[in-house]
């Protein structure tokens, strides 16, 4: 790259938009805006490049910037009339970070620079305003002693404070030139005692001393913490945008402001923003005066004053701009402006950020007004954000009490009534109460009292634990891992810190940051709009994935068909273990000593399992039902405690000692590695067999009474190619049979999990029995990475703060290994079997960069929780249009 | 394969011994023999494929086979000079089973075949032998019925036994003519009242129906199992051998017998047999007759009398034939033989199965008489069984009253006093007692009672539970998996069934078959004698694999030493931290709330940590030593029951709850999943630092005093790049603070176990870091199967009675899953670091077919427990023969 610098002005530049990646985003648009004969101030661009040489030549700049920088002033002055650095009319500039992708307030910026004792009587001179060029040159001793030279900016501050006090004035401007001129003398001693140094006269100096301290703002902590949360590669670097100032201090015809070309919370098509007169960009942030509504349509209250009103011209072309650049750019956007004595200049142009809703409304509207085409509408949405679209969520803007922070594990806001088991959950509810069910962790037998209530939240288990996924599945909110409280269910406390609460105090959950607040918070109810459905109708049209949902109830099968699922791919079995008195005959189960006894018991499961899943059909008519057969260990049935042993052995007639016996025997060290999936088949095939038996009775039943539905039996956790051998003769010879006695014909899938590294390894030989491959990624990731999702809570803030992990491998899929074993699972597969079908259940199925991987995977669908349909059903269509793209 | 049978006789052959696979080892043993001019009765062997054919069809022959049987039963003819269905002269025929590899009982057999009431007036004639005659129909009919018609044996030895009891004889052989004639009679009804038919009397028919009778055999339950205990594929099939009958029963000059070319038992090189006059082959095997000895130096007790004495010139021939056959086959033999009317007739030779002792004795006496050469020698050796000349044995002819069956998790046989405790163990062996330690599972806090017991006993855990892995690493017997047994230390008692095992009471356990003894029982003590070693030496010169232990004391370092090990291949740190008060500094370091708390409890073991890298140093002088990093998570180290926990909080003057809490947060759902490994090193540096420290210390010091060492460091559970980055990075940093402090220099390495599926996809990235990976194939095969070794116990038994897994995995490496993985990291790895060092540390480093399979992938060196140390070598020269040979 030989060229370091960029000019703009005089209606022309060197550059355009599509150079973001070297002239960053603000250079690109500064450089737009004039080659669209925009007024816009002259200046240049030093390029991303030179921050990339900086940083790898020990922050030397190549030879060749100095010569072109020179030019590159000169230009500046020809097209402005006035010089750098001359006494009589100096040109001053602002110099100015920008990289590629917008990292606001990141990075540092320096206006007015230029100014000496010497160029400021220049500047009154030209301006007439003796006020205004020492208001000009104290903002910039300011500023420059901050940015450029690291004095504490608070030393200046109470320093101006106490000049106000003295002078006895509220406002900035109402201070004289003389306490202005006082004001700069005393910053400048300010630098000489504490950097024991002149402050820099020479403007060239100041310049280099600027474009370096924007290099440098590149790598502070806050820009780093910035980009690792941003994924914004460290190589990327700024550039540094030296541009003429234009003053928005020169008086009452001066202004200075922001606006959106459409409103960036609601996508409403209109006009929307706010300034301030007689001031300078730092003002607005600065928060001292109160910035005023841009036009008639900003205004919030009657008192307020819009520019519209105050400088109805100006405004107008200013409007006039926005609409131009809206269709140059065919998006909404984000505009910086200064007013420089009735004359208008832009200053920034860039794509607005906007919430999720807006961004729906904005696609669905530019797509209607023929600006961008279906495509591009999709590519606008956020997948990560439109989550929020589904769940009510806290109102930030409201007043909260944060008594602890845990980990968002399941999106939306709930506020209830604290209760510390599943049972008292049940009571409070009937009593019509709303509850949040606090526990220390979750298991299955909790699921009853999770379901009742608005939110759980727990002080253990990370993302991916119990608590989390069932949450999720169920679309209730709940924060986990809130390791600060201390849970005390007998005495019925919890302990935050000092703080204190008691069975039936109100708390809320904040289940989108991990915040849990005392008492009730203000909330943002959801709606799903007619243009939600809009840019899911246009999603339908690209994607190549279909999306189903994973639902182990005919509710959430419900909202999944609302919300656009095409079939279940994953409805877990177990969880219907443990509605109402079946848990009885589970244990009943369980507890059989022989295989006759266990048959026995089995029998009474059957009608209820057979019940689920016509309920299940029903929902899901016409499309496929993945059902997986029982995979927890049985222990996970039993009760754990002593009471809880004591008192069921009372109710089922069975001996304490035996109980008691049955569940030591059971127990296991890593339950996760242990008798569970299909080793339950192997060793108690009857298990098995009675489920089969319900899928395929339900699925005949339905299929007479004229429906359709294509059940697929999943067998879980298989590694070894005679399990499921084994498994699907079994289910082969089942099947026949109840087809046999209902005298009909379907089509059914028998196939597997593919969790287990060893499956993916032997995929080929695994697929010569199994019909379709579902990828559980979930338990893939735990055994690939040997990290346990209910234990990684204890190091994974570790791992991710010390950079280890980029993120959490059970919410983005780690494509380097398990991707890897996935890539070796799939093609194995197909190379076995050509017409395997294959897909995701894992938590990742609903999320968007793991969705693009299964896209590029040519997985046949991805399935996820009921109300991250929609997140997959976008994500699926990108992946789609991005890979066409290439 | 156009040829179905193949003929012997007359001196000539048409098979070979090279044809075993086909012929089976009976039928190519007699056509080798044949051809060296031995004597063997003509006959003819039905191939093996028509085996196959058999069961592949349907139980149906091929076409070709009924001409090409007839047309060898007329050279069968000429050669014996008589005919098969002959009622002047007739041929009788035995029909014996053979397969490729010797299955002794496990088939059938069917002797004297083609006689009825006529042609048994033909054998009277030719013999002059009326009694004789008769004996054999009546043998024929009695073994027919039974073998061929399935008629349950007892029915027909009553019939006999009756008839003696009516004759008052003792021996069949006192049973008259008459006796014989009726017998036949009886048995031949007794046919038509089980069958309903009459017993067969076409030669012809009898033939076929021995030879379908052989093939069956090949699918009785007891020969599948054989099959699959021994490995031997079920497509082998058998071959059928008709041969010409001889007659040991025709009087006191004729005879049978058996005999080993050198002592099968102790391998000395002397002829060893024995025989039984006036009897045909199933007398030997009924046992109601006596056998003598074959020669004076198989003589027991002065009243036997010696072949070699009563026939010496049929003995004379015999010895010859042995000797030549030995020469011949260069091998130990195992032979068969016919004595009739003073005629030898060889009919069986084959390899002799021997004992570990022998076979190690025989292997090295024949290459000192150039029989073989070292290679053959080696290869000799099986190197499963010469474990068991490192441990005491179970003499299994004694009397033993058995209380259960485990799992025989570590080999050997111990007796003591039952305890249920560490310290009550330690306690027992202060008083100068021995004792077996008996728990329902082990855990680091036990190792100390281990170490001091004779045993350990567990009711649960598989062959890779903390238990076995630890007993076996310090060459203790143990039994675990024991389920039957309940154990209740409280009260001191075992309960196995009905009866109750208390404190104190002596038991045996037999760590080779897990069977659980009351009381003492007879031992064998192992000795390591010079054939032994010459073996080893033998081994030395042709392995190319290192062979390594797994030690973490001085003392299992001394025995590795002692048995050859060439370097420590892993030693885990964490076993260090339990001996004496050591887990008292550990305990402190772990309930340290800050990172400074830490490091004072660390400061304390470090003076341990070195002196105990430096006892191992000394015993390893000159090799490298393997140190891992700290693995088990902290909460292993922690008290776990309550009682426990308040003795410690009194202990340590910490209070009740703060221990309490800090188990609770300790505590995980899947340890193996969890916080461990280099998982520990990255959140608490310092633990690392301060093992790093001791181990380079340590190594400095014993350079300084003219020593050398490599110390290998080991960071455990790696996963992911990051993670040996960041403590490779601490590693080295902290090793050359302790160089330069010591004013030297030496070669250390770092790296890293591979035991994790991720680490294998990424072994190219972990090769940047890492300067030896050591397969961790233990956790390697937990991860890849998602088996828990602690849990696997619940369907392991399933799995392997089912046949969905051919062996334990953990015992022997699954080449499909881990073994696949385990290439991937290995050429991953060598791409990254071509002179990465490539080890294998897990329990299948001394597992030999494991061991060959790490050979020709390539690695450096395996390491195992101690005492496998031999099984190691032996099995790695042999892999590396049996590779050369390819």
């Amino acid at each position: 790259m030989d060229r370091y610098v960029y000019f703009f002005g005089n209606k022309h530049a060197d550059g355009d938009v599509s150079m973001k990646n070297i002239l960053g985003g603000k250079g690109a648009g500064l450089a737009e805006m004039t080659n669209l004969g925009i007024r816009v101030p002259a200046g240049f661009t030093i390029t991303t490049d030179v921050c990339t040489y900086y940083y790898e030549h020990d922050k030397k700049y190549p030879d060749e910037l100095q010569a072109e920088v020179k030019d590159n002033i000169k230009k500046m002055e020809e097209a402005m009339g006035s010089k750098f650095g001359d006494v009589k009319n100096p040109l001053l500039v602002s110099v100015r970070s920008g990289a590629r992708v917008s990292m606001p307030g990141m990075m540092d910026t320096v206006l007015n620079l230029g100014l000496n004792d010497d160029t400021v009587k220049g500047l009154i001179k030209k301006s007439g305003n003796r006020r205004f060029a020492y208001d000009t040159y104290r903002r910039f001793v300011q500023m420059f002693s901050n940015v450029v030279l690291g004095i504490d900016s608070s030393i200046m501050e109470s320093i101006l404070e106490n000049k106000k006090k003295e002078k006895s004035v509220k406002n900035d401007s109402e201070l004289s030139y003389n306490d202005l001129e006082s004001l700069v003398t005393e910053f400048k001693n300010v630098v000489k005692k504490e950097k024991g140094a002149d402050f820099p006269n020479d403007p060239e100096e100041q310049l280099w001393m600027g474009i370096s301290a924007v290099f440098e703002s590149w790598n502070v902590p806050r820009a780093i913490t910035y980009r690792k949360l941003n994924k914004i590669p460290e190589n990327w670097g700024t550039a540094v945008n030296v541009v003429s100032m234009v003053y928005g201090n020169m008086g009452e015809t001066s202004a200075t402001g922001v606006a959106f070309s459409r409103n960036p919370s609601t996508g409403e098509n209109g006009f929307y923003g706010e300034y301030l007169i007689n001031a300078q960009g730092e003002d607005v942030v600065a928060g001292i005066r109160t910035p005023q509504p841009i036009n008639e349509l900003s205004k919030k209250n009657p008192d307020e004053v819009s520019l519209e009103t105050v400088m109805p011209a100006v405004y107008k072309e200013l409007l006039e701009y926005a609409g131009l650049l809206e269709k140059h750019y065919k998006d909404m956007l984000d505009l910086e402006f200064t007013i420089q004595e009735g004359m208008l200049y832009m200053l920034q142009v860039r794509t607005g950020k906007r919430t999720a809703k807006a961004a729906v409304k904005i696609a669905v509207d530019m797509e209607k007004e023929g600006l961008i085409d279906k495509k591009t509408a999709i590519l606008r949405i956020d997948p990560y954000s439109i989550a929020q679209l589904m769940y009510p969520a806290v109102d930030l803007s409201s007043k909260r009490d944060v008594l602890a922070k845990g980990l968002p594990a399941s999106p939306g806001a709930a506020s209830g009534e604290v209760v510390f088991s599943a049972e008292e959950a049940e009571e409070e509810v009937k009593k019509g109460k709303k509850v949040i069910l606090v526990r220390m962790e979750t298991s299955p037998e909790d699921i009853h009292g999770m379901s009742v209530s608005e939110g759980i939240l727990t002080a253990r288990g990370g993302m991916t634990s119990h608590a989390a996924v069932v949450a999720r599945g169920m679309g209730k909110c709940a924060v986990t891992g809130c390791s600060v409280l201390e849970i005390n269910g007998k005495q019925g406390e919890i302990t935050a810190g000092k703080r204190v609460i008691k069975r039936g105090d109100i708390i809320t959950l904040n289940g989108s940051n991990g915040e849990v607040y005392s008492g009730y918070v203000k909330m943002i109810t959801p709606e799903i709009n007619e243009d939600f459905k809009t840019i899911m109708k246009f999603a339908g049209g690209f994607r190549k994935l279909y999306v189903r949902a994973n639902a182990d109830t005919p509710e959430d099968a419900k909202v999944a068909r609302n919300y656009g699922a095409e079939g279940i791919g994953l409805c877990r079995t177990e969880h219907m273990f443990f509605k109402g008195d079946r848990i009885k005959a589970v244990r009943e189960m369980i507890l059989s000593d022989t295989a006759e006894e266990r048959q026995k018991a089995l029998a009474k499961l059957l009608p209820m399992q057979k019940s689920d899943f016509l309920e299940l059909y029903e929902e899901m008519k016409g499309y496929s039902v993945n059902i997986r057969l029982l995979d927890p260990p049985l222990h996970e049935f039993l009760p754990k405690t002593e009471k809880d042993i004591k008192e069921l052995s009372e109710i089922m007639g069975i001996s304490y000692e035996k109980l008691k016996s049955k569940t030591i025997s059971l127990h296991e060290i890593n339950p996760m590695l242990g008798h569970r999936g299909c080793r339950l088949g192997v060793s108690y095939p009857e298990i098995y067999e009675m489920q089969v038996q319900a899928i395929m009775e339900a699925a005949c039943e339905f299929h007479k009474n004229g429906n359709k539905i294509i059940p697929e039996i999943m067998i879980p956790v298989v590694g070894i190619y005679e399990e499921i051998r084994l498994l699907k003769e079994l289910t082969d010879r089942k099947a026949k049979e109840v087809m046999q006695k209902y005298g009909t014909k379907l089509k059914y899938l028998v196939g597997t999990m593919i969790e287990l590294p060893r499956a993916c390894m032997v995929a080929d030989e695994i697929a010569k029995e199994a019909e379709f491959f579902s990828f559980g990624t979930n338990d893939l990731t735990q055994t690939t990475f040997g990290f346990s999702r209910d234990d990684i809570g204890a190091f994974l803030p570790d791992y991710l703060n010390k950079n280890i992990l980029k993120a959490d491998p059970f919410m983005e899929l780690d494509r380097n290994g398990v991707g890897e074993l996935m890539k070796i699972a799939a093609n194995k597969g197909k190379a076995a079997r050509t017409d395997i079908k294959l897909g995701i259940c894992g938590e990742h199925g609903g999320d968007p960069s793991s969705i693009e991987f299964c896209h590029n995977l040519n997985l046949n669908y991805v399935s996820c929780s009921p109300y991250r349909v929609p997140v997959a059903i976008i994500s699926a269509a990108q992946a789609s249009i991005k890979a066409a793209k290439l």
